[in-house]
């Protein structure tokens, strides 16, 4: 390729997402959209889930994926995260997982993206802040703390498998901003619903 | 001071915390300790803290003072970090706030050392992390991801001004890591306890 | 779906990534990979970049995506990391951006799995952990606190358009974790080189 | 303490730090300032640091202390940051110590407040942000992340026993931002002449 022509072709791909149609690529001649994609988080306890909360986050990141939403997790082999994004990519979803370690080990491979902080827990922050809505299924010290921290940033969240005291707690500390779930199905209508989908 | 000299009392000095005296204190010969001090936290509602919360907080801070305990807080000029912080100085003790900002604005008067992390709520991970044991005072949502993320780092949290369900949800979420305490002085010597003071 | 095949379902999900055929894909049989994906760096100035540093940026986010591997940026809609995520888009790659914020304003239109921190600068360090190596375009504060950090976690960087200060530091800082090209091109060949690809 | 005269003595106490006389201070009578001190950092290398950089870290810290400053660093027992708290701690000044780590194991004893960040590296955006101004002695990966951190947050940097390569890099890079001193005396007239003391 000539200076000229990598220019030439460099300015035309600047425009590229100004809404214009693209001679670039490859030919074909398309329209193309913003790519900033819609990222749904699933917190959840790891070691200690139940296979019930399990199941739910399987099906859970299931659906995400059927809605064309991107999945956050903490990414850790286990648990919650694991079985949403395992749920994510049997549906041919795209998974992101942001972890508290700095090396890839105990990382779920069910994730495609791994986001390595070496922040420990203060990761949680950036899973609730990157997600458009947080659904949380069980409870854990992590879970609760990723739900609080939701709350804080205003983010709306919806609860799935939550025991009586959590259910009791959360909706008296985030009033309107809790919905609680009664099945994965039901947590997806209602983020649906949040992010006005 | 020559070259040589200088050496030698840098050798001195570099001994000075290994349990020796001390010749270079202004001529004083005394034995030095480990310096390394207790961090104690006290957590809770910002701009929503209630009068009794702040009451509470203020004494908290002083009562912890006068342990020679550092007092570790937010450090924002609003609630129950600012009270704890004005007690504590009260009592002419020695106080931190860990700030969610990066500039000195909104910093409570009465924190002797602001740390300014730009990092937001991720913060409350290090206000807990760098705390010996925790009191939280009053509920928010900043409050209750502080008790979580404390649980979660194995650190024990006393409980004090909170409503029913919070009680309720944080005994289950932490069974013996959590105490409840009646009043600022019962706090205290819960925190006696658990750092064996 | 009968609770019983649900359960099936699950049990066959979970061992969707172990290695054997799935029969749950649609009715397609295939073999299924571990998912994690490499993730590539480049850092340089925002507002700062010069024309060629984002001409280059462009042309390394094309090569960057022509291989396979997933961009990783900071995530503005600025200088190198724009550029870069513009140009791996138009080769059909896939974007992530981590960004300083908590909120989407300023966020590249080109990325595609944008990573909302709200950790300022300390984000930098992430950008670093969370790519196999890194690429530095150009030179500005925030890209030489990228480099450094990527040094000290060990990272190798190619370093790209760096004037010579740039270079004679970052070379007697790394040793042989530094690595100078003279074009994209050169520099997507030594990421390869340094990941064994 | 009834509680009327408790209320009384709150209210007296909140006004502590308004500028009025306060009577609570064991009867002494006395105008009380604002109490947020001034830090200072003092950033270099930990394991690999030569004798020559701790010994001018350690007169730094000490020469930092006699100026009522409080010494930031990054807290470590090793290098630079030892040697500058233990010159602190000489001159009977107060230390802080902001850790990469998450547990009271490698603290330097000579740091009075031991923050726990549990962020690794990422924390070296703290100390910067912490600090009126930064002083780097003697350089390595790590000092030189928060070099160009501290210049990315506009702070001023006082350069001490850098190699050419470095004092030429962080020239280029900071301009005025970055201040050359010969020997530790000249970097705390620097730092005197930055925060304007």
């Amino acid at each position: 390729m000539t200076d000229e022509s990598y220019t030439q072709y460099f300015k035309l791909s600047m425009k590229f997402f100004e809404g214009h149609r693209t001679p670039i690529q490859g030919g074909r001649v398309r329209k193309v959209n913003k790519m900033n994609k819609t990222l749904i988080g699933v917190m959840g306890p790891g070691d200690g889930a139940t296979e019930d909360e399990m199941k739910a986050a399987f099906e859970l990141g299931s659906l995400i994926a059927r809605e064309g939403w991107v999945l956050v997790t903490g990414g850790r082999s286990a648990g919650v995260m694991d079985a949403a994004s395992r749920g994510a990519k049997s549906a041919g979803g795209l998974t992101v997982g942001i972890l508290p370690s700095k090396v890839a080990r105990d990382v779920s491979e069910a994730v495609d993206v791994p986001i390595f902080t070496d922040m420990g827990q203060a990761r949680n922050n950036i899973n609730v802040l990157s997600s458009r809505a947080v659904v949380a299924c069980g409870m854990s010290a992590g879970t609760a703390s990723e739900i609080a921290l939701a709350l804080k940033a205003k983010k709306k969240v919806v609860l799935l498998k939550l025991n009586q005291e959590s259910e009791a707690f959360f909706k008296s500390l985030g009033g309107d901003d809790v919905v609680v779930a009664e099945n994965p199905r039901e947590a997806v209508d209602a983020v649906k619903k949040i992010i006005g989908a």
